[in-house]
């Protein structure tokens, strides 16, 4: 007799690499509407980064080769100016692999938001997983659940779209000429990897590689983001600027401070993530999408003790000079309070920094009008220490909490 | 027989009126810690607005004359170095009041973070309060739990810290010249006004004019920061610049949205403000405080359910110049993104301007280390809406929402 | 010039003052819906209790005299089968009355949980409000966030509904014959109070002397449910079973734990509550309205983390006896299981009883069809506690917090 | 040279097979503290139901054979009197098998909450796993993040215990006769099951299976106690009863509503269990204990917005009847509104029941005090609905969402 329809197959599970963005980036994978499936993710360097106790990897990491990225794969149906619906029903590192880092980057090899303040060295954590916990033997007497999520990811671009990420980036490297760190990434055909299934033509390949988006930066279609709360069980609607859209997904984290401060800050991982999509045809009319938009996990740790630190857009950890309602300096300020905060407490400047980097810390925007001072607030999870941080009348408590992963040769 | 000590006694009622920063602004009362006491506020205009249904008073209004603030409050005990612990009970407005505004000042009156780009002209909204909630008949369709809180509280700086702050902005100013809206603001003495309980010598007052900080900006010792979530509830923690700290607290808001985008942004209301506070001796040293750090209220409302909109720092809503890392570009990217949707909904540019900076909105730091783009979000609470406002295949429910209040002279 | 309406007036403030349920009790005053009123409360013995630190007013005091109720408020237009919107705007102690208690009744008079098991003696703690916060002499180390809200807040019975309720009460009473404390309370014509503007006729009186439901039930109207979840921000929607609905409210708590354990389990307070209504046509039948429905606040304080005890309905405390199913004796377990961790961190049994009844403490069903185990937990939240009381490889610490306020003759 | 310890290496699994509770029953296996082991645990009828639409297999089951338990785990060096703190790192399904099933059993094989009210016939529900999401296509209309859990889980009795327990269940059947469905299950030699490594002597075997206690109900060990938010992330504290603890698991729920009130109530699954455990000497003494108490996980899902229904223990839905503080009664008249008002909504009994049981609906305890009604409120999590199910002036829509899974005979 008749019955109802069954359960949904299992998932295909998909691959494919690249680490630029192009629209001429041929699907690895093509799925329906409606479709669960899984798409398989290497970490963002592609396995540079190894579970041990020096932070040499870090120093030499090849940065010409990341993001990579798995995808993209091709949502039947979905034309420019839709809206493309993807469900992010879940993110996981391997089962095999129960483990991630969160890296403090050289001052000429990567940088980092401290990294001239600092003149950073190579440094690192290891996370281990347990469940849904991290923790790190590097950074002793902190242990948080994790919100894991794609750092990383986006829609490809249209030809047009990303001729004007190529002027406007061009414009800014120009204007503010040869820095270190670098303000922007120009395309560069040094270590492009495009993973399709059948062989590029070597003149597509050649466009791929003279043209292609470096992957750093979010950009209008996503990309990089690095939104924390862009989480498991989170739904986003992403403007669609090629035929079938062409979703890549990428730089997995199990945990994320917002402002993902050390730059590779979250923590980062390989795993898996599981989705599901639905077009809305003209979504971009519709919903004037002009980048994503999203909404949030109700998984997502709650942590709702929170001890908060403030910043505005003076540098008076440095210089002491002001700024005209920058954020990002104050960002800036308030992150410095609450590393010197957290160096009360015990731990070294690096581990603050990564502690801040990959923590579940939320900052927020206060203020951005009372000229000439932004506010922006950076907040600190109670809950996610082994011991009461809050201040006291005796003062806080200094433990020993070590040191971070750093250089072989000892230079921190 | 002997029986315990009873209840505390009723608070002190505080009041006091002055509209600068200075050291030597004398103390209007006296309170020990672990006293409870009340502070009553005006709006932070000192009534220049009224419950009505134009907007000529924003336009007219007299900036000369802001923040008018209460206090200050010596608190026994107090020196340079120690950390003033303030518990921030309650925030009430004043039951015969029961309103308030939030306002689009002119480009050339005060502006705004979209003076320029919106060419703003004088706009406003007033809500009536019921309970704990607010809504507006300049904005119709939607309700919300207030998060009230001052906008304005902070300790005197010395006059080190003060001659800083005028070098620091001088310079800044000095550097940017004459600009519309001005970038900062230097002392000035028209419409100073110290409402001391004896008479200041001439000579004293004078140099107040002269030199006193203006009221806008936050900085190191708390100010105008203008954070919704150090909301009633909260306990601070200060630095204390001077003997008996001399605490001001004004500006009081109902609700603000994170940003407070329209600069005259949150919900401004007069009131009182109930404290309670305490010393910890040498605590600027011990907790590493450059600025004030606090524990946020554990009843700051619950809106669990969000729509979240991203903004990078290209400014893609104007000339598609891509700025480097600049949080603050991306916020105003977020927030017109987010203007664009609730236009969609029905409500005019105005309106949306004006709940942004009035609703208990969040805008997160999503990162600022992906070269060069910073990535900041800002997330609506989907509970404060009287219909559903998600994205849906059919589009949006365009509704009629009329205008909010503006000029007589009919210009928007 | 037209202009749009203004905000509204400021609300009428009501009082009235009864103690017993009857439709024939006339309205004390009347609103339209959509109009904002504020109605006074005394707290819920009228004052028998002071501010001191004996607990002889507990233990002498008249029960036949409560609840005193503020209302009867019509509601114009409103008719049985109707549905109530009730907008619980706001709930507030009087300003110059920032105090409330919690008692522990003597077993003889008015009882409580354990009134049994405890063969309880009259016991107290005041609690001093300090804006949002309580705290106590009696109970020191804790100190948690208020939600306020009414304890007791119904529509008016009709006749039929009347009758019903003195025919099951009477019949659970016959069953079990005189017991103390007693199982349920019939109308009693000593102690009532009927405070109607117009002089009732004497027939009328005796008629609702005579038949006039006792308030200490919940039952189909809503009444004294002591939900603390009913809170400030709360929006509950009654069936209406008389003409005008005739709402009466009273019993106000600044808190209450989850089962109001110890009777006059919440602290108990004077104050005024704010409110609006509206009208639902036949809401009854549309909502299948048997007993009222409502929204909870969203300000309601969040303490995400918790120490959470758990009971089945065994009773191991006692006699060992199994129960069938019983969650009462569930929840009872569960309550000394905390209890006795309690008393373990150092605070008297009487403390403890009366700490879990007035603080925020949640308690769950957790299942109830795991023959003949029902099971529920409750949970005490950390963050009202000024130590850290989490189990540790050491044991707890036992600190001396004193006694709470007991009998002059100083029985326990 | 030398470096710090490396990474926890890959966790053992366990596995393990049996279904009473008895001291003897002898470890499967062992860990030691600190280690990270996982439990693979089959669903809690050992796969009797299957992923099909009818519910021959819920009305066929075999109950005597339930519930299917994994270990037990001995920890060494646990001791009676100690306390094993057991981390709940994590709780998921097998990856090939992302489903589970709820189901209303017969009054005859298993019964219910409403067993005896609604005659129940066999029905369920088979709900699909997505990532973090479950959703049926039996219950359309709603999808809802997951609450992982271990419905039972527990450490073994000691002889003592054993001998306690079942002297008072066997009172307690002896005192109800024989009812259906029965009020608690005697130990029972048919069906048990005992998956040692090593064969068993079959005088231990006989007297395990003479005396073994049934795993329906939760004890003061823990066992069935079937609570929601001892979920994957929790920390638990359990008494120590035996040598080495002899920790068992199983009955995994994806989610479950507090109550679980038709009995396989929760959405059942089979999948695995991550754990890590510590121990304290003699905790039983340090916390007072005599059931587990826990430390809820960060990560349970946030419904804020919730529509809470009310209940008292009157049965109004059946006879009328007036009970005596009745707690399960309060409960009962709780969700029978829920299920009327669901109704309203277009959903079966059935489905309202089901969906009650599986859904993160939330019941608290109001008050249990106000003689002789208790109140019990059940939240039903507005965000899990696809629809707008608030209450509103035209009253619900009502739509089609067909039936759930049911007999092949067509009785319901």
């Amino acid at each position: 007799m008749a019955t109802k329809a069954n359960s949904v197959p299992h998932p295909t599970v998909i691959k494919g690499l690249h680490n630029r963005w192009h629209p001429d980036i041929p699907p690895y994978a093509t799925v329906k509407p409606g479709e669960v499936f899984k798409v398989e993710c290497v970490d963002w360097t592609g396995a540079q980064i190894g579970n041990n106790d020096y932070s040499d990897d870090i120093r030499d990491v090849d940065l010409t080769k990341v993001h990579n990225l798995s995808g993209p794969v091709a949502i039947t149906g979905a034309e420019p100016g839709d809206c493309l619906v993807v469900d992010i029903l879940d993110v996981q590192p391997f089962e095999e692999m129960p483990w991630g880092y969160t890296g403090i980057f050289e001052l000429t090899n990567g940088g980092g938001l401290f990294a001239k303040e600092f003149q950073s060295k190579a440094a690192k954590a290891i996370w281990d997983f347990q469940g849904i916990y991290a923790s790190s033997r590097h950074i002793p007497g902190v242990r948080f659940a994790g919100i894991t999520h794609p750092g990383l990811i986006g829609t490809a671009p249209s030809q047009e779209l990303l001729n004007e990420w190529n002027r406007r980036e061009g414009e800014l490297i120009a204007a503010c000429g040869e820095v270190v760190p670098a303000v922007a990434f120009p395309p560069e055909p040094k270590g492009v990897h495009i993973g399709s299934k059948e062989p590029l033509k070597p003149e597509v390949l050649a466009k791929i590689a003279n043209e292609g988006a470096r992957t750093i930066p979010g950009r209008e279609h996503g990309g990089n983001c690095d939104i924390k709360n862009l989480s498991r069980g989170s739904r986003c609607y992403f403007p669609v600027f090629v035929k079938d859209a062409l979703l890549s997904v990428g730089d997995l984290h199990f945990s994320q401070g917002d402002g993902e401060l050390s730059f590779c800050g979250a923590i980062e991982m390989a795993g898996v993530v599981t989705f599901k999509t639905s077009i809305i045809k003209g979504g971009i009319e519709k919903f004037a999408l002009k980048q994503p938009i999203f909404l949030p996990s109700p998984v997502d740790p709650l942590y709702s003790a929170k001890l908060v630190f403030e910043g505005i857009s003076v540098d008076y950890h440095g210089d002491g000079k002001q700024y005209n309602m920058d954020a990002t300096v104050a960002y800036k300020q308030a992150a410095l309070n609450c590393i010197a905060y957290l160096m009360k407490l015990g731990y070294t400047r690096e581990q603050a920094y990564l502690l801040l980097s990959a923590a579940p810390v939320e900052s927020h925007v206060g203020a951005v009008v009372d000229s000439p001072n932004a506010c922006v607030t950076m907040a600190l999870p109670l809950g996610i220490f082994e011991h009461d941080i809050l201040p006291n009348p005796e003062g806080l408590i200094k433990r020993d909490f070590g040191q971070c992963a750093i250089r072989s040769d000892g230079v921190v």
